[in-house]
């Protein structure tokens, strides 16, 4: 996984191939690939999975913290998230969405089935007990949230420019705005469009080293 | 198509088998159903493209109309929507989204880079342009709503009961008050309800006929 993980870092993910990962793995046989993952994609799959458990550990750290309020806790991970190093990593793979509906749909589940109820949603009852979020309906707010910034905010997604991806941090923070949540900052602001710019320049440069 | 709709309606789609579609047709063959469509999956999409046709003619002949304003618009695009007869068709047919990546990507997709910036987003520009709505970005705001109203509260993707989808329209409605749209009001509430219903109770139904 270490391999593929640098190489679709190197390649870019549309344009790495099974092959490619066999190559760089000394002794292992196309076989024994294919007896672990069906496809490439599955190993993508591996390669975020891996990724996300590691992005979770953060989560449950900081929704388990003491002496934050549910508002600071919420602002904590916002900002923790978009910091992560890992994150220019994963803008530089840049896997591209579009071609793929079995990872966006994985994204999509595993935000509303699990991100949500596991670690924003104990955060905003927090929130809502000590006064600093105001919702009745914590739920479907921590849904809401989090499917805004992990899928709509997501410019590997729906392929924002940087001036497409502010808009719509202002949007997602005037929303916030409305249940209290005054959560992004003008560090976040820069940090997010740096991001955007990274996995821009990533898939102009692969797509014209591969001719694309 | 007729034939195929119907079949859903009265199975479920997750029941309805390619044999069950041709059993229907009299004299086509396999064949020929193969030669237009790969998969059943392909039949359900041919099916939903002709029913977004004609609510794509809805949500034009409102953005055209004269004499509202676009808060007004927008109202009236949502009432429009759930009430429209082949809702129920639809919530009855139920297809199970959860099994099926391709159709929630098409889903995903046609909101954010079709719907939204050829529907929402000109009606978003003449409520900021006549004072009835509040936004420096409508275009990101026109895709957050949709994403929001189409994806995230339609009860066949994430299986929400009655109550969680409750929950969803209260928050999307505190959601659009921020923006100055205060358009979700009781009818709609009850309407929304309602769906929600027909599609519990068909799902159970068919899962128990079924055997599921």
């Amino acid at each position: 996984m270490a391999a593929a993980f640098r190489l679709f870092m190197e390649k870019g993910y549309e344009y790495t191939s099974i092959q490619d990962i066999i190559d760089n793995l000394g002794g292992l046989s196309k076989g024994a690939i294919y007896h672990h993952f069906k496809s490439k994609e599955e190993i993508l799959i591996a390669v975020i999975e891996k990724i996300t458990a590691e992005s979770n550990q953060m989560l449950a750290d900081i929704r388990d913290r003491s002496g934050l309020s549910g508002k600071e806790k919420l602002k904590e991970i916002f900002k923790k998230s978009i910091n992560r190093p890992v994150q220019n990593d994963i803008f530089t793979v840049a896997p591209d969405f579009h071609n793929n509906p079995k990872l966006l749909f994985c994204l999509l589940h595993d935000t509303i089935d699990h991100a949500a109820p596991e670690y924003i949603l104990p955060i905003i009852r927090q929130g809502v007990a000590d006064g600093s979020i105001e919702t009745d309906y914590p739920k479907q707010l921590a849904e809401l949230v989090l499917l805004a910034a992990n899928v709509w905010m997501n410019p590997m997604i729906f392929n924002s420019s940087e001036e497409e991806s502010y808009g719509k941090y202002m949007v997602f923070s005037q929303m916030m705005q409305s249940f209290g949540l005054d959560v992004v900052d003008e560090e976040m602001l820069k940090r997010l469009e740096e991001l955007t710019a990274i996995y821009q320049k990533n898939k102009q440069q692969k797509s014209a080293r591969n001719g694309g």
